[in-house]
């Protein structure tokens, strides 16, 4: 690791940082010149004067000033990312996503938590965009404030994930909940003989009715199934737990549960264990979200799965290329069988970690 | 919200953002007494001229531009933070923990994930450095690289997170291990007469051995008690699910285990459950981290609990306030009776969802 040398000193003898002008002088060139080389541009330098350049850089251990390039640029190379829950495995993983498909494209997220709570959120994205980010990632909460981002033409391009459906003005992203609600219920109807099947879910979002809801009625509907109990909770395993416990403690389970969010849905088996209903048997279940963290479940998890990964990229691509016309995005959900709905067990894919 | 005043578009009719020059024109002062108000001083401002000021920028929808701030002060209020693997549970609670000490001190965190690997985690180190962050958090990886922070006296303070053991030179902080797995043996062997208990854990991490390993040892010594088989397998779900598979396979499976963490210990007790072990009848287990994704197993997670809130305090407080003498500080961890172990069967705590 490179020690400061005494040009990075100064006359009390305290390491200083090395600047630009140090450079400058050390490579006999002005300090425009040492721009250049580190900007690439705008003006060419002989590729013999960069070669020295840089190898002065090096030689002082110099660290280019990215406070001070941020302001010349205009650009700080940083997206806010708010985050109601870093616990939901959903939440988790599409976190995980963005940041290495922020970390693709050259960008660091600032990272924040609202913990759901509307007020929260609301200074958290006006702090961020004090901070100058380039783009701004909203995970936003709840139903009691239905539009998060600034409207100010000054403000970052913003992007709201986790979205049910459209938010006028708005670039969104989200899945196709409906459908993927449908699929659900129709498995457990068409393939598992099942009757009469509940609903666990967590408070409307931006979309309200949950597109979830509407599927499931959906699907319920076309396969002549009897709709059992709509329960609403907090998106979280507690919320699952707490949905499951009521079904039991009233009497009211169905003969099958389609659970909103794999959070839930951890909490649902839990709950359902404790009480001695045998999964898939006495309740199947399938799950929403397909998150790795429902592999490890016993029964593991049937789920709609998001795919987060393209969903990520989509996010960074409309934060970091040109503007397109702001419009809500829809991600078709596929079915992940696996046991808790009544389909033969299959081992979690153990091959790797991720 | 604001919207843009003629005085915030150019000839052009377009949107700029309002400068500190715009203010001061409007207010009538110069913009050294616009500074003055916004970083309250160094200068002193009459009361009432502050007041006009500030209704100007209100007016106007002035936004400081925190970069140019930042280049003037000479701090950032951000914050870098390496972790591992946000999808284990530990990492995340102490993620979580870590942004909201962050945020109640006034700083952002800026979070990058490694995946555990030393190259891309010395990358991210010098990434933030550069950034002028005012401090580094790392939770650092595997036994390759033993030191990943930087050592320039120029560079920003650095924790160390997770450490087992003390790094020389470094602020680091994590668990009393050792004595977490002691508690934990102890009380298989005492509690619940297990004579056998085996050891499933990770690679060693800038401690060596793992601390952990120490405490299991010292502890079966003590008790009398038969070593079972030590797996090492990697820090997750997958890890943990492999390491029982192997026991079961190889019909080594002792009659207890000690998970060094909860993210292992959920893939131990599905990989147990699916080869129809009874937990805890059969094979009780404890694991470490106390995280509560370990409520939520069934039968629930006994374990030794790290108190991820008062180590994330401690990490802020070193970053952000006075220096002090680097060296280590271990924080004891206490053990959490839940289910897994034998113990009457506690249901999780519903009450809230934190």
């Amino acid at each position: 690791m490179a020690t400061p040398t005494d040009g990075t000193r100064d006359d009390a003898g305290r390491v200083r940082r090395v600047t630009r002008a140090d450079v400058a002088r050390a490579a006999g060139v002005s300090t425009a010149v040492v721009s250049y080389v580190m900007n690439d541009g705008p003006r060419p330098v002989a590729p013999e004067t960069a070669e020295r350049v840089r190898a002065v850089m090096a030689e002082l251990g110099y660290r280019p000033n990215f406070t001070a390039r941020a302001l010349n640029l205009g650009t700080t190379h940083t997206l806010g990312l708010v985050l109601q829950d870093t616990l939901n495995p959903f939440f988790a993983e599409l976190a995980q996503s963005l940041e290495r498909a922020a970390s693709a494209r050259g960008y660091h997220l600032v990272v924040a938590e609202s913990h759901g709570d509307p007020a929260t959120e609301q200074r958290l994205v006006a702090e961020l965009t004090g901070r100058q980010v380039d783009g701004l990632l909203l995970m936003s909460s709840g139903d009691r404030w239905r539009d998060p981002a600034p409207r100010d033409p000054r403000d970052p391009p913003t992007v709201l994930l986790d979205c049910a459906g459209p938010v006028a003005g708005r670039h969104t992203i989200g899945p196709d909940a409906a459908d993927g609600a449908r699929a659900a219920v129709t498995h457990l109807a068409q393939t598992h003989g099942r009757r009469r099947t509940g609903l666990v879910i967590g408070p409307d979002g931006l979309a309200s009715p949950d597109p979830r809801i509407v599927g499931w009625r959906d699907a319920i509907a076309a396969h002549r199934v009897i709709e059992g109990p709509l329960m609403i909770e907090t998106w979280s395993n507690a919320g699952g737990y707490r949905a499951a416990r009521r079904l039991i403690e009233t009497g009211t389970l169905p003969d099958a549960l389609f659970v909103s969010s794999d959070a839930q849905a951890i909490g649902v088996v839990r709950a359902l264990l404790e009480a001695g209903v045998d999964i898939p048997r006495e309740c199947p279940l399938v799950s929403f979200d397909g998150t790795r963290a429902g592999e490890y479940t016993w029964p593991a998890l049937t789920s709609a799965r998001q795919p987060v990964g393209e969903m990520a990229d989509l996010a960074l691509d409309l934060l970091t290329s040109e503007r397109s016309t702001p419009r809500h995005h829809a991600f078709p959900v596929g079915l992940v069988l696996r046991e808790s709905c009544g389909c033969p067990p299959t081992p979690p894919s153990v091959a790797s970690d991720h």
